[in-house]
């Protein structure tokens, strides 16, 4: 099964290919357009930019979803394409940024734009593309681009909140008190739904905005933040279980994510918070690293997480309500399942 | 003569006071209140954007602009607040990443905010205060917020040719010959305009376009951009000049900006060039950087950019035209006098 490829396979009423090749010229003309409008154009800026938007390895998941939710709600093919770019290029903007914050040296197999061309280009490009982003939804009702400015402020909220929970000592400690394990999984829930759920939200909530539908905006930013959160907690077990052997495997683990699995574990065992503390000291223990993922997988968390996706799905899917049914709607049913088919084991 | 604080004993239809103190309330609500909304508010984020926007010793020259624009243009005086307070938060935002890409670790007497707290905070504060200028002028017509987005695009380009220049050895060399000498300049121009001209540029043009007047829109942008180049090149001038001892005197030199005094009097004289060459190898030569001064001042450049100044207000007044003689507009032509007085001597 291929999550990353979630709805080519799916019964659905569009084909996926067509709109991903449109998508694809757009997004490329868009990119390449504008960095050439300068008379003495910083090209090292579009470089940047490119070399993210455009490098192989980008799944757009993003695009992908503006697609389906535009089809179950019959939105016009024009704005179904300028939403799933702006989204891309808003999900573009904020990769090129947490990478400076982050300190990030690859992405997607390839040096980051920090990395490569310094901080200052990083940091700009990223402007230079979230201005893009709004560009796409300018002539769209004026409700996208209210939510797509409130969407950026969540997002830079939540890499911050991860920034400084990164490596928390005292964040571990807190979990010794059951008040203390809630704030941190509260912690955890907005991070996860500012940096991936808000997004996911989005993609419907612009689409049904756009055509003047209140109501089932409100559905599909409920419907995003689930399916966008479930996502990325699958992405932290698989990560954290090692279902994946070769990428990044316990990378969370030693880059001192406080993914939910580690929160929960920790919380339950003295032993596991102690070893996660040892963790978050040094970064090089590759032996502790694993005898702290053995000793997460030992206490049986990955069935609670495995639940925990499961009724995210479920949240997700009552959200899209009728919309289920529709074919668009019934390809997002699939792709849900299919998620929840690659964690439960 | 207060170049600072211009129309404050200027000649003006509406007192500058009762608008600037709605501005600051309005703009300190603005960051209060967004600040205020998430759960688990990382108030770190909060701080440094505070700490530039609302700290003392902001000149509010754009909320003054669009507050004598908007009086020439009988705009309503809640549609003036929100450009103001847009244009204050644009400029903001991008002095958050500017002290990002420069690595500055002071502004207004105070340390900024990636000296304080790092250039994850500064960068994501950045992304947010920008996001908040959105919001300002999301319920004017359209072509404010597409004005908006075109604009931060510049400001983002012209950010990046600027550090690029900064110190490039070639840039100076290029200038024995005529043909570079040009590029130079423009390239200058592109910088000037890029990082003052385009958003004093938009203050007047995003007034216009709220009103539907396109064709004063575009009038008004062009004044925005001469008065504003006019403004950049007046502080260069006095920077080198010496006009204001005690505040960072020649710290365009040291800092190895290729400002357009610099730029033109190398490009006059070889031993100029030899000059600069030095001072942009090494950072630390008190000593050249005083010779360099005292040659660009012996070169008889002074003069050139006083005349160029002048031009550049004189078009800036042109642009203008009828609205010259309306009170706003008269209050405008008086801080350009101001302007063209505080250079020439």
């Amino acid at each position: 099964m291929n999550v990353e490829n979630p709805t080519a396979g799916a019964d659905s009423g569009i084909s996926e290919r067509p709109f991903l090749a449109a998508f694809e010229e757009k997004l490329e003309r868009t990119v390449r357009e504008d960095f050439m409008l300068g008379r003495r154009e910083p090209r090292i800026l579009g470089l940047a930019a490119e070399g993210l938007i455009l490098a192989p390895g980008a799944k757009r998941l993003r695009p992908r979803l503006v697609l389906r939710l535009g089809e179950a709600l019959h939105a016009p093919p024009p704005t179904v394409l300028s939403i799933a770019t702006a989204a891309e290029l808003i999900h573009s903007a904020s990769l090129l940024h947490d990478d400076v914050v982050d300190e990030s040296s690859e992405r997607r197999g390839r040096p980051t734009a920090n990395a490569r061309y310094g901080n200052s280009t990083a940091v700009l490009a990223g402007d230079l593309v979230l201005s893009l982003a709004f560009v796409q939804v300018q002539s769209l009702p004026h409700a996208v681009t209210a939510t797509a400015v409130r969407l950026v402020a969540e997002m830079s909220r939540a890499a911050l909140l991860e920034v400084r929970a990164r490596g928390d000592q005292a964040l571990i400690a807190s979990l010794a008190d059951p008040a203390g394990a809630r704030a941190a999984e509260a912690l955890w829930r907005d991070i996860a739904e500012g940096k991936t759920g808000s997004l996911f939200g989005w993609c419907g909530e612009a689409v049904a905005l756009a055509l003047g539908d209140l109501d089932t905006a409100a559905r599909l930013a409920l419907f995003g933040r689930r399916f966008g959160v479930a996502f990325q907690l699958a992405d932290d077990l698989r990560n954290l279980r090692g279902d994946e052997p070769g990428k990044d495997q316990l990378s969370d683990l030693t880059n001192r994510q406080p993914t939910l699995p580690l929160l929960r574990a920790a919380a339950r065992d003295p032993a596991i918070r102690e070893l996660a503390e040892a963790v978050w000291r040094t970064s090089d223990g590759v032996r502790d690293v694993e005898r702290l993922a053995a000793a997460i997988g030992a206490s049986g968390v990955f069935d609670d997480i495995v639940a925990e996706i499961g009724g995210l799905l479920d949240d997700a899917v009552v959200a899209l309500g009728e919309l289920a049914a529709r074919p668009g709607g019934a390809s997002l049913v699939a792709w849900a399942e299919l998620l929840r088919g690659t964690v439960s084991r």
